[in-house]
């Protein structure tokens, strides 16, 4: 390693120990932070991102990047390098741009504008009214053509966005893949809709708190979920955050009348944390911006796999069933295996994107990216944005919001001035069973080592084929390494209507 | 306000930001933090202290107190302004001499040896081995010398080494109060001695966690503990956090086979919480070092005061008693509210300090006063510690502990390089006493108020008379202005006198 190099990984562990410590405040603040303590919480915070973004544009970093040949054009640097050093230069060339170009006024509005907007954002659904907020939206779309004309002013607006969320991917490359993903979504949820439907209620029975917590801790045993370094507590939204090198934490809830909820919310945070916790491309670059995810897609996806294809098959449920009815101490008793699979997997079309089934959520993921799309381009203004919610929403799944609350004041994302992150959702989907196949076609029999309970030859190949490399490999690179060809829909449909096939009996 | 003292505040708020940082990362260590998490939370914490440090050290700082006329030998400053103003460049002069006097390779020296000298104590105290830990403790007492000779040439080193936890205290006036103060206990042991003894075997019957963790919840309540701006948790060794400014958070340990453990600790630490939550002294300098506690000592007569004056009396229980036994779930059962009383109350001699009673607790310290006196001004060499140790504690408990780990080894302080720490123990103990007596003598009757369950009457007058004011007074001065009189040990033997002879009646 050169000492230029060393230099940057020096500069670049000071930023990565400020936003770890950053995560620490974060996680404390969604699991055990007492309410009052909230306004200090956001000054010690903002201290925290100012200081790391001082690191993170440190005219040095920008000396030596030029020095090692790093350029916007040639991010990756000088040929003599090493692979593992050109893409670290890649990675930090990207942040590096991303940090210096916008300007610290248009940051500063940004981060003010946005804890205004999401102030009338939550009140507006709580109101259910949209006219309210609308201004606050309008401001955001604002902001972010400004941001993405900052950063790439010869790019579309919206692909600026969509890169900083999913490196290498524009809007065009999105909507193909979208496209036949839509018409083969439609066609399958037509398909099921034929069908009788799966009867649930036995979900929706009382099981205590107490009793879904043994049940979380058990799955992530059993998931091999590290706890030397990492840990299990209780949010409203959960979520999974990197505390530390070492410290890889997540959270789930108790619905004491819907089990399933903290079963599939532990499972799939446990997909986050297992990536997390696997990635280490270089001991050189331990702590650095190489040592982190991909992509938030394949963040998602590795998620979404543990959730999905694993935890929601009937053969992972075959060898633990009769546990999982003791644990739950009654609440489901009388239903059988094949019932529960069945359950667990009913379809139905409905109005809130995060209650979604595995059919029906791909749809709500391209409706926001149509209509964000439509929003950064100006096709769509702001105050047409219900009419058109509705207009998609009974196009896609044939049912319209009784509310806008039910609607288009559903998500947090816009309001936080977040444009370009709601492909994620369906992209993880997408590469999870892309990758799924490929693994399957390597190994065999994945059904089978899952029902033995080998969950550890699913974890070693997504270790070395997705979670060590860190952010060496671009999401492209990456899914193209895995499985030798680009993303594609295909997969994910085949995986969807040989399932529910089998769930609706058609 | 001044301009330059509106600059002051600005650049300590942010380094207060720091350290309340700091603390949430230390309070996650001790309570949820995944063990191999360790290692960076060390080099989290170190970040943070250098960039607290460096806000401490500004030169801007120095610069700005020179021009308010605040100097090492007036540190007041100017007299035109106002009292707090005033108060609070003596406490920011204090702050920077002691940052800015210390040479940067004397702190990295004493972290550095700091870090081995725990590692060796820890591991001496293990395997009883106090010849590998003495080297170690050797370095302590010299780089203490080094750290006071920097600090203050001219002073006795223990006396500048005491004056960082007790301001305004030296060994000669710590001296003069112990000494009665000694004599007193030991005459009282010896009375109590001549007594049957009071039989706690109830209190060792077995009691659930979850049990104990109820009964803490209950007391915190009855204390009026803010749960807007504070909570609850478990930790090895029980202590009390700011996490922010409306953010103050205890922990507690389970003992099954002894449930006073956790009654008393979560008492003591609520203590030190109202203190932290009642500070107060003037909203211009929130989050500044004047909204901090005054010393160590009126800190730990806080946590004393609702421990021993209110929760070990008679009248607390009172009221609550059968409460209390139906919660314990049993465990109480058969024990009525005066042998209760009793049990809790119980003296022994011991070996060790953290569970001694609270007559025998002053000896403890006593002893490590002397001893640590010795071992600064050289007296007493680091070698012939165990034998010192264990011929004083002959000579004021009439035990000797079988082995070094029992004896010498036990406190962790020495070895973390903190000399002049252990008087705040028993210094607290005896402002508790005297504040008690001047309280009593204000509002008449407070075991009348206590057993009504009128704690409102104690805290209020607290709130008064030592919270709000913060580190506006030195502890010598807030003791005058709630007291009228100086520090002394007669109020403390006093309540022990009369409590004892209750207990053990003679």
């Amino acid at each position: 390693m050169t000492s230029d190099i060393a230099r940057l990984v020096e500069v670049d562990r000071e930023r990565s120990l400020l936003a770890h410590i950053g995560a620490v405040l974060g996680w404390d603040q969604e699991t055990y932070m007492p309410p009052a303590a909230i306004e200090e919480r956001a000054e010690q915070l903002a201290l925290l991102e100012g200081l790391a973004h001082e690191r993170a544009t440190a005219p040095e970093i920008g000396e030596i990047l030029a020095r090692l040949g790093s350029t916007t054009e040639n991010p990756m640097g000088r040929s003599d390098l090493e692979p593992t050093e050109r893409a670290y230069l890649r990675v930090m060339r990207r942040e590096y741009d991303r940090e210096t170009k916008l300007p610290a006024d248009l940051v500063t509005e940004m981060a003010r504008a946005v804890s205004r907007s999401q102030a009338a954002w939550a009140e507006a659904r709580e109101r259910n009214d949209f006219a309210s907020f609308a201004p606050h939206l309008d401001r955001m779309v604002e902001l972010n053509r400004r941001m993405a004309a900052c950063l790439e002013p010869a790019k579309k607006p919206y692909d600026v966005l969509l890169d900083l969320f999913e490196p290498g991917s524009d809007e065009a490359s999105i909507a193909a893949v979208f496209s036949s993903l839509r018409a083969d979504l439609v066609k399958l949820l037509d398909r099921i809709r034929g069908c009788p439907q799966v009867d649930d209620a036995a979900l929706h029975r009382k099981c205590p708190a107490e009793r879904q917590a043994e049940i979380s801790s058990w799955l992530m045993d059993i998931l091999a979920f590290d706890r030397s370094r990492g840990r299990l507590d209780i949010a409203a939204h959960p979520f999974t955050e990197s505390l530390g090198r070492a410290d890889v934490r997540i959270t789930t809830r108790y619905l004491e009348d819907f089990l399933p909820s903290s079963i599939f919310s532990t499972i799939h945070e446990t997909g986050h944390a297992l990536y997390e916790m696997g990635i280490d491309p270089d001991p050189a670059f331990a702590s650095t911006r190489l040592a982190e995810a991909s992509s938030m897609a394949i963040h998602e996806s590795q998620s979404r796999m543990w959730e999905n294809l694993v935890g929601r098959s009937i053969g992972f449920w075959k060898g633990k069933y009769g546990r999982l009815t003791e644990l739950s101490g009654g609440s489901l008793d009388g239903l059988g295996l094949e019932d529960f699979h069945r359950a667990i997997n009913r379809v139905e079309p409905s109005f809130i994107r995060t209650e979604a089934d595995e059919v029906t959520y791909g749809l709500h993921v391209i409706l926001r990216f149509e209509l964000e799309a439509e929003l950064i381009s100006g096709r769509l203004a702001v105050k047409d944005l219900p009419a058109a919610w509705n207009a998609k929403m009974r196009e896609l799944l044939g049912i319209v919001p009784p509310t806008d609350r039910q609607g288009c004041l559903q998500d947090i994302h816009w309001s936080m001035g977040s444009f370009g992150y709601f492909p994620s959702y369906s992209l993880g989907n997408l590469y999870a069973s892309q990758l799924w196949a490929s693994m399957s076609s390597q190994i065999g029999d994945l059904p089978g080592h899952i029902e033995a309970g080998n969950h550890g030859v699913v974890l070693n190949w997504l270790r070395s084929n997705v979670h060590a490399s860190g952010a060496v490999y671009l999401p492209g690179e990456l899914i193209k390494r895995a499985t030798g060809e680009a993303l594609e829909s295909r997969h994910f449909v085949a995986y969807l209507k040989r399932k529910y096939a089998e769930i609706y009996r058609f």
